[in-house]
């Protein structure tokens, strides 16, 4: 194994796109930006771009940071840079921010090129597919055909095995991990009480919040203190925090009384402070859609009959959120096409949050696999 | 098998209590109300009778009904009749509802005798403990100096189990059903995300919405959504309801898409135009204080040593809520009393809300434990 260190100093950057996008809802979006990050180099054959795509609350900045004073790296940094499992000295990594999203794409906070003013609750409600038809524009635009591969987790992972229906020639591999070929109805469930708690907030001014200088923060809040639960195993919250008293004693009171509580708190503040609630609906919304195999009479294994990429798919086995049974429902619609399947059952305890995490054995999965991937000579 | 049928019509009858009631947070509860219901008849010695425990949003209405025209039975009329498992031919049954309810008893939309307000905010936090104290004091007003048995699922079951070690001479039988020893993290965090609901709700106005004329109906309605996912396995609601979309096609719209969103609305809707937020947040803290083995260093077993009762424990395969294994530590603490348990693991999809269904073989293994209960003369 490489000594491995991180990319450094990253920036954004941003593409405009002028040809309208016709969207899965009928809308279409006239115009439209894409920010994004690159690490690494793309190769003289272009044979080494690696596109990410990020999940609910992801966004562009993947790794690296864009001063050394930063607190924190991108979000994904322990898996990418140079000598780490996504090795930044062979791959071109692409990070984007999705439509509709609050990070710097064109999404319910930008201003509508008409109006001049923020789209708020005109801006219409984006698919999987509609993402990858935008990301498959972003590789155009850098000038690549054919990603060496495309990696997701979650939503994530939703994204790159759409990739493999809507452009199976444009990707040799697919990375799909700790996702779902849909939602089961509990999944919506969660969903639609978050989305629920922001809507009937009464800042929300039916989307237009923005024009009353105001934010649907209580509800923002209480939906990601909801998502918090669903990301941990019920076990890592118990080994994380019990039944462990905030202050040592009871105080029969509202206040925080549980460090649990004190922690959904904290999270749900820090995340209402900083996300745009419209594109929080819109992307629950895109899970909420996601079903390739809807098309097909709900048969998955026809819905991938398009695929020709080869597949690392991986689950954790806490993951309640998305279990592994779900991975294996997309492994075996795989190998029903005769597609090379690697798959990999990660026993470990933190929940979906898991394919954030830097656990040993998972690594070394995505190193192994990532390793055997041809790329042609560098640049 | 006897012929089962419905008790038929009932009515509610209010005890009141001069007597202060200390309360393990240190308030007093000066004077009280507790609303109740009894099915059956009392026999000579006193030996038949059996106390309901209610659960989070139950009450004293457990079966019968109060006109013929009712639309719904008591919440339990499935278990409680002549001829039901628990036979109201040799039971007198009790059912009341808890301090701090909102269906008669006295709780903090009651009217302070002091101010002639509705209590509200001042309404104290109650414990499992304290329900047990003055659900014996029910007992005491009754005439009832020892319970044939004493029954209750979830929230219930723990006050069951209570009853055990705080009036152990009193109590011959104890029935936890779907119980747990104490919350986990994801449980006291599913209760924390439903009270911030309601709490920051602008409606809440710190507790005392009565005096402003309002409900704070939206947190209310987003708690319950979200305690009815926790109600249900996630086998459950799938079969029930999928993915099945209300209108057969996927509209891009935030409104009801899909038949598992309607459900959680109707259920919210309802819920927050009967239920009383105060009570909610009561209720939920019952639930996160009870720990009967935090006094004795995390120590279950030396928790239930004062319990002399015989005990059934009952579990539900599905139940995600209060897993089979809670139940188990409950049955492994009483077994290391050496105290006679039966312990039953219930296959059944239903999840939590299991212990409120009709199952063939849960109703048999109630109706086979409570008839071999020996209770003296009919009166």
């Amino acid at each position: 194994m490489s000594e491995s260190s991180s990319i450094g100093i990253v920036a954004p950057q941003i593409a405009h796109f002028t040809e309208p996008l016709p969207l899965k809802s009928g809308e279409v979006l006239p115009q439209y930006d894409l920010v994004y990050e690159t690490y690494g180099t793309l190769n003289a054959d272009k044979s080494n771009a690696v596109m990410i795509c990020h999940a609910l609350s992801g966004h562009h900045h993947v790794a690296g940071k864009y001063a050394e004073t930063d607190k924190h790296a991108g979000w994904w940094d322990n898996l990418i840079g140079p000598g780490k499992p996504l090795d930044t000295n062979r791959f071109f990594v692409i990070g984007l921010n999705n439509l509709g999203g609050c990070h710097g794409s064109t999404g319910p906070s930008s201003i509508h090129p008409q109006t001049g003013k923020p789209w708020g609750s005109a801006f219409p409600l984006l698919t999987v597919e509609d993402w990858v038809t935008s990301q498959a524009r972003l590789a155009d635009y850098l000038g690549i055909k054919q990603l060496a591969a495309i990696v997701g987790g979650s939503l994530g992972g939703m994204q790159a095995l759409q990739w493999t229906i809507s452009y199976p020639e444009r990707v040799r591999h697919a990375l799909v991990i700790a996702a779902a070929p849909n939602l089961t109805a509990q999944n919506i469930a969660f969903n639609e009480v978050a989305r629920q708690a922001i809507i009937t907030d009464p800042e929300f001014h039916g989307g237009d919040y923005y024009a009353h200088k105001v934010v649907p923060r209580r509800g923002l809040r209480i939906a990601r203190m909801l998502g918090h639960i669903t990301y941990l195993s019920d076990d890592a919250m118990g080994a994380k925090f019990g039944r462990k008293l905030r202050e040592g004693e009871i105080k029969y009171s509202f206040d925080v009384e549980f460090e649990m509580e004190s922690y959904l708190r904290y999270q749900g503040d820090k995340f209402a402070g900083e996300f745009d609630a419209n594109t929080y609906l819109r992307m629950t919304r895109a899970l909420d859609y996601f079903d390739p195999a809807l098309a097909h009479d709900g048969d998955l294994s026809q819905a991938l009959a398009p695929a020709q990429a080869d597949f690392l798919v991986i689950s954790f086995t806490s993951d309640w959120r998305f279990s592994p049974a779900r991975s294996r429902e997309i492994v075996k619609a795989l190998l029903d096409n005769e597609l090379s399947v690697s798959y990999a059952e990660v026993t470990a305890a933190h929940g979906h949050d898991a394919f954030l995490m830097q656990d040993a054995h998972y690594h070394a999965i995505l190193r192994n696999y990532l390793k055997k991937i041809k790329v042609g000579g560098q640049a």
